[in-house]
């Protein structure tokens, strides 16, 4: 049943079947923050190099990208950087530090909204599709490289913040104070983020992931009326045609209906969605990614093993990329990390998808 | 169409009536969190006094508690202390500050499961209630009391974790690596709060609202597994002909089914549950308390008044006690609470609830 799972030639293939909802053999794993501090090499090359220097250095940024590739086995490497890079771009001082970022003048007026630049990609982030390239030509063509971007709610939440921050109250009374000027800024944020996505497709991004992170603060009617018809924009100026977009929010239940609805071809969610309702409620038009807990990997083996097990049991396997709901926790033993992976590749799928005519 | 709002005399009838979907001439209205920071008042009085004096001094809670009372209106007090007093009472050393409850010596192996006490709340915790009955009679028996206190799964977040921290990762290693350790304490906290509770109602409290304010970081099956049978234990020992159950949860859209399960009065839910689907889905057998975005009292009096009108129309008015879906942010505007309570006060309930048969 299960075919040669390491053969490297297939995951890019295999990536791409899965994000269009195509009969797969097996389903595609990867972990979000997959390079980061649980891996001793990634903290290893960290005593020697700032968190922003390592974004900054695309052969840097390639080497920390590859770890889990070669550590934990994932069918997808996804470029290292911070969804914050573009903002400082726009011309706010940032400070990134392992237990979040700072943002020193953070953005409370239409002065200041008007004053975030309209960057050029290629010129002032040009390290981040430089590490694309280099990442592409490391891995070859049968591996997936996946870039990513944050969302323009998420980005305007640490904007009009200064940092992550329960409830992000500052954000908000911007939003419900001043609606016209928070909706300009998340225009601002919407344009300059497809520009700086397709930068990254046109280096070579297999796939793009824009993370919606703190989504799920918003009710469902504040979701439609700020969030969602900026991302829409901002997915449909990708070019549909092209490469997959995949759509990441955390603790959105509330919002599945309205996420659906953002264009995206994958929808990453977090473990508070039941995968099998979330088929059944948004059937096969859009594909899944996720979900388990990453507080699991900290549990036994055999937790992990049957959280990937009922996590594709739920979707059946078909347009599925299993993930944990939300990136790894520092704290995670890599064999934990390891045995996810394992146990995604090599978890049969039900007799009802297609073996024979996949890949 | 509106009686006489201000008549003290039928608070604690309405708020009865509400709480035992029962038909009300108006929603009755408090805020969570509503004695705190916001308040001039408040500031006051904590410039000469810490926080644990506040709450183990009767005289300083009671007069805490009423400053909403008499400054913002609201139809009910409720009895200002903190979700972890009763940990203190364990045997854990607390320090509660603004920004947040911290533990020396978080529990972490069953030898300090084992060495948690069950006090005697008449004798640990008497401040409590004596608070409450001081408060009783301050307010007179026509206005309701809350008592309230944390339920198991969050109060064991905090032990295992030692603080608030994103995703509980230590508490949920537990729960993942030593399911029966975690069900032990779960268990141990059940019995100790349900005693604490009783101790509250035996002086005079109205209602209990129970805290499970990080219930929505669980999965549904780990909600369902861990969380739901101690709460639902909690719940009947409280004696269900008794004074009605409030049971606050944050977040907790995906587990609303779960939740209507553990036996209270009433479901308190934030924003991000819409109230017209909860209605929907768990008919008229429980009553909702919420469930308006605290950031909204940021903003603009309209928009106020707007989410409480609309928060009140997805009830019909019916079963429905009227706050927010979360603790009132300190920065709020005392004007801003004033309008959210006004603004409960004077909305009509639509024309299907029979307001001839109603107080």
């Amino acid at each position: 049943m299960i075919p040669d799972v390491h053969t490297p030639e297939n995951r890019k293939a295999l990536f791409l079947r899965a994000c269009r909802s195509e009969p797969v053999e097996r389903v595609p794993v990867w972990i979000m923050r997959q390079a980061g501090r649980y891996l001793p090499e990634y903290r290893a090359l960290r005593q020697k190099h700032a968190f922003l220097e390592v974004c900054k250095t695309p052969e840097l940024a390639a080497e920390v990208s590859l770890q889990p590739f070669h550590i934990v086995g994932v069918d997808a490497v996804i470029v290292f950087s911070d969804i914050l890079i573009p903002i400082e771009a726009m011309g706010m001082g940032l400070e990134l530090t392992d237990s979040g970022p700072a943002l020193a003048d953070p953005v409370r007026d239409s002065a200041h909204v008007a004053a975030l630049r309209d960057f050029d990609p290629e010129q002032e982030t040009g390290f981040v599709a430089e590490a694309i390239r280099q990442l592409s030509r490391a891995v070859g063509p049968d591996v997936p490289v996946i870039g990513f971007a944050g969302a323009p709610w998420t980005l305007a939440c640490y904007l009009v913040e200064g940092r992550a921050r329960d409830a992000f109250p500052t954000a908000k009374r911007m939003m419900f104070q001043e609606p016209a000027l928070f909706r300009t800024l998340l225009e601002k944020l919407a344009r300059t983020t497809a520009r700086y996505l397709k930068a990254q497709i046109a280096a070579g991004a297999t796939a793009v992931q824009l993370f919606d992170t703190w989504a799920g603060e918003l009710s469902e009617r504040d979701y439609e009326a700020f969030a969602l018809p900026t991302t829409q924009r901002l997915i449909a100026e990708l070019d549909p045609g092209g490469v997959p977009v995949i759509l990441y929010t955390k603790a959105s239940g509330h919002l599945l209906r309205e996420v659906a609805q953002a264009g995206a071809d994958v929808l990453s969610v977090d473990w508070r969605v039941d995968l099998a309702e979330a088929r059944q409620r948004l059937g096969n038009r859009v594909a899944l990614q996720g979900n388990v807990d990453p507080c699991v990997l900290l549990g036994p083996e055999e937790g992990i093993r049957q959280a990937a097990r009922e996590a594709i049991e739920k979707t059946g396997g078909l347009g599925h990329i299993l993930n944990l709901g939300h990136g790894i926790l520092p704290s995670t033993p890599v064999e934990a990390a390891r045995a996810f992976v394992r146990a995604g590749k090599t978890t049969s799928l039900p007799a009802r998808v297609p073996l024979g005519q996949a890949g």
